[in-house]
């Protein structure tokens, strides 16, 4: 398809992005070219957008921004033969290689020659993405868009959740940024028995709260652990979420956790950090899992299925639907932390 | 403790049961004896008081009937020094030996030289019971007594629902007996996306929609087969959890299970049946896992958590909460499966 | 690649097949052409050969037989990019889709829609195979052309033993046929503490003593429930390996098996069979799997590394490296079950 | 049974420990008295001898020490039923309280209020040890008694190899000490393809390369990076065991373990590391497992079963076979790192 669309475009170094005019991507044999309804902002973006110091080596301008999204299917490659013109369809963004080992072992969520939608190519805060067929994932079509638009971080959420079953345990979710708040409404619709969430937003822990928390605690003012050992008899949690990457919350998440327990890591540590292993892993019997990406495709149809039958609402979690040219506004909101997911209405706006 | 108390004794043989006055058990040195507040009725002691076939090789008369109850403990043998007079406990039925190669293996629940409670000794329907420590189990006391005397069939449900996770899963009960039901409550609780019950009886499915169910279906009436397929995209169910022993619904679970699916076997038939291994197991990959008893005590810790917490309220489910006088209109609704579970109040009474 | 070739087909109907000229397959875009260097020879074969009920529903003729093999390629659709001319390979039998839902859940091996080399479609019993590019699997260099070829069903050996871990259990393998014996081997080198085999052929319980077994026993001849019971202290086997398709092996492995034990599922039973759900699986809390196809291609992997590092060594299952036009030799040792693999050398042959 | 012993005591602070005389124990109700046949050295012991920082805070004196052993009994509680005179046994290490969480959830093994044995209460190192019957394990009468003693360790290093299965995978030991050697031999014995071991002793190395492993590295010498590699086809590993609490050895370890691969730690190191929890576990999708004790008794089953059926053979392991009065020779041999496994024989001694 041949024309000029806008798109939300790193051109140069330093913070910023422009909303302008590119060329519509062209697609290859095994591509396919989709129209974006909606999009919504990752960290990643906000990344890329602050020119942080991973960006700044990673990304080459012009380069255009965003990778969770929802839309429907203009164009296809003569080899992609799976899809047609026409589909309701959203991207994993892990575009793995289908070679490499862990892709042979059922792992190309951690393939070894990856490339990332919205990093490594262009992304889809446009009007158009061109997509590999295989990463591509057929829409329930009773899903609303800019729902369907936040199933890729919904499924970093449920696979820190699922490492093993929540249900009947106590939770700590320790971050209730946007996928901390999707942790906890899956933990919640999942049999967590008693939940708890912590984070220095107030108003993150209010959204915590209305989303299904039993208790929610700031460490700059209440005495977590002390709330958190009276409201378990003494025994800790059974499982930690660290959706933070705040070394703090690791170490009160440790601290927390019942021997025997599990921790997922999900949040990203600004830099190493140091552990006690002997105490608070070792001794303790701890299983840690570090989580990264979705399983393709069975995490994508887990989502699907927990967003179509309604056993996973998603509305308290979406904080801000903006127009497309209102895009500047989710990504303050998303650097200031008062959000929960901020979604994009791409196609149809004025 | 000396004196008589007031119990449901199998005298005879043929149908029937008394209440009438037999002498308080004593107890050995590992033994503690626990005055009764609720029990409640099993499908076991239906058979003991119908004496059919299994209770009639089993049973020695005179036999005291009951092991799912709640009481106090009023008396303590003296190497039974983990309990105190005074602690609200409830037992597991299942009283292992702790040195059979099941039990050195963490699977008590099917010891081998296994004595049970109700069945190979006196039991809970009764204003005192005599139990061995080790099946001990410390109730919360934020669970109502009348709660605590269902844990046991509930530790059941719970095992049969959980050997593999159900969360975000499509799930059919075959079967809302007392168990079913309490399946309905804990599968609905642990994030089930769809769950379809089916059973003959109107009441019990009116009793499983209100509990929880998706959709509710009748063999008797409905087209099974075509409304789970439609609902599913034609996928079948994730899960079977066959609670009937109906040979009719194992084959309808079996044809209805979706290759890879899992099915878990409580239900008990009347007799060997026949499968189709190649079919209905083999080429679809199933894994079918027999429930019997509960995790020793990790299913009780689950159990007591989910009702301490108020994740699982199974007051749709106690149907019929009765005096122990009136115990024979429980057992009456067992028979007629006009009930999900019928409590006894014991303590108390007049 | 023009030409014509020398294959096994079926032509008419009834017993029997022929070595005969055919032309060379063609490819499509997505696939490649294998010159075949050896291919094995499975019960698949020998019932299209016989031409048995399944046989006749399944198969149009003429068809050319076989699928297990290894061979080179020499010539690659524009769309197979993953693989090159010269590269050594073999295949996965089962040609899934790569959208159903088993496909989208990580079970291609199930594939709704899946069809079967050598079944479906030509194949490999010929100089020549064409094969669907992601199903090809590019064997270590280090694996002789021989052992290559019997990966697919070494495959089925692994996930029948490894549906859970055999290491440090007690295991019966029913059935010591190719397969089972390779399941011998596998469960030998994977750590199993005793290895119990029967078969009604005393030449395969050879087979299997030279291969690992610990004992070994005839059922036509020998006690084996108290031969296994004595052996074992009472308890019976942790583990039932059922690859023989005899109702009289299923029952006995299940009485067997240990309360809390599995059962794997491979052989195919002629027809329904009786199982007393009860005292079999329920009441002694049985795990039991039905295993079909090879996980793809975390399977392969595994069968691969096991050849290529020495860690299992096929030679004593190879019973018969036959020259192609010695074929027939093959196929007639397979059904009078004087064999353990049959091997046939393709390529190279004069 | 009243009189004295011959005990290793440790009476003053500082290092060093003494062969003396002291009263045979006596034994409470649920207890036995056991007379000690062999006894094994581990670090523990060692710590203890030299006075370390924990063992001073952490000891009281006069103590004896030693807790991996194997004997015969020779005096029953009046409680303890379950065994007899004359049974030969060994003991579980963590007297363990049966009524905490972890204890009812079936982690005794991190009991929260764990006695244990030789540390918190008169050792092994004696004529006779006084043991609670809830710990005690009976052994196999076909296991030597020297092998018997080793049981104990032999668990830990069990449980770190099967943390998750190690068949057909690719494994790195780091850190070849008595515990990592029964590791190597445990890992060749489930089927490891390939088995990489690295410590700073040669010597230890060449018991790991008579014990099973595939290749041993020096990393004081060796590039064990590019070595390993080159080996795994660039890859790197699907299981690293830690058992030397080395932090370079963990790093490297990690450095080396392949995307959604599984790290074991057993070893402890000295003090707090620091980890790159991004790019070491997080990115990569690692699985780590915190090891410590023994699964009460599932454990203890496995390893006696695999000492019994000649699955492992640890004679190589043991490379010290000392009397008892020659006790200090094993523990200097335990500081130099000059052996596998250090045994004493302590019954029968002239």
């Amino acid at each position: 398809m041949k024309g000029t669309m806008t798109a939300i475009v790193k051109e140069n170094q330093g913070q910023g992005a422009l909303l302008r005019e590119v060329d519509i991507p062209t697609i290859s044999e095994d591509e396919v070219l989709v129209k974006v309804d909606y999009a919504s902002i990752c960290g990643t973006d906000v990344h890329i957008y602050q020119w942080n110091e991973w960006a700044q080596g990673r990304i080459r301008t012009p380069h255009t921004l965003g990778h969770e999204f929802s839309g429907h299917i203009v164009e296809t490659g003569s080899a992609a033969k799976g899809f047609h013109e026409g589909d309701f369809v959203s991207s994993e963004t892990h575009i793995y290689c289908g070679h490499c080992y862990q892709c042979n072992t059922g792992h190309s969520e951690v393939c070894r020659t990856m490339k990332i939608l919205g990093v490594d190519r262009p992304g889809a805060f446009a009007e158009y993405v061109a997509v590999p067929e295989r990463v591509l994932w057929k829409n329930d079509e009773r899903i609303p868009p800019a729902w369907a638009s936040i199933q890729e971080p919904m499924g970093n959420a449920l696979d820190t959740v699922t490492a093993e079953p929540v249900a009947g345990k106590t939770v700590l979710v320790t971050g209730a940024g946007p996928i901390g708040l999707l942790a906890v409404a899956i933990s919640k619709a999942f049999g967590a028995a008693q939940l708890f969430v912590t984070d220095l937003s107030d108003y993150r822990l209010d959204l915590a709260r209305n989303i299904g928390a039993s208790i929610v605690l700031n460490p700059g003012r209440d005495d977590v652990d002390r709330v958190i050992r009276e409201a378990t008899d003494g025994n800790g949690v059974d499982v930690v979420l660290e959706m933070s990457g705040s070394e703090r919350a690791l170490h009160q998440g440790l601290a927390l956790l019942t021997p025997a327990g599990r921790i997922s890591l999900l949040g990203l540590p600004n830099g190493p950090v140091s552990i006690d292993l002997n105490n608070e892993v070792i001794f303790k019997e701890i299983r840690m899992y570090g989580i990264t990406g979705r399983k393709i495709f069975s995490t994508w149809q887990t989502v699907s299925r927990l967003l179509s039958s309604g056993t996973i609402d998603p509305t308290m979690v979406i904080t801000h639907n903006l127009k497309f040219e209102d895009w500047e506004i989710g990504m303050h909101a998303m650097m200031e932390g008062m959000c929960g997911k901020v979604v994009l209405q791409i196609a149809g706006r004025q």
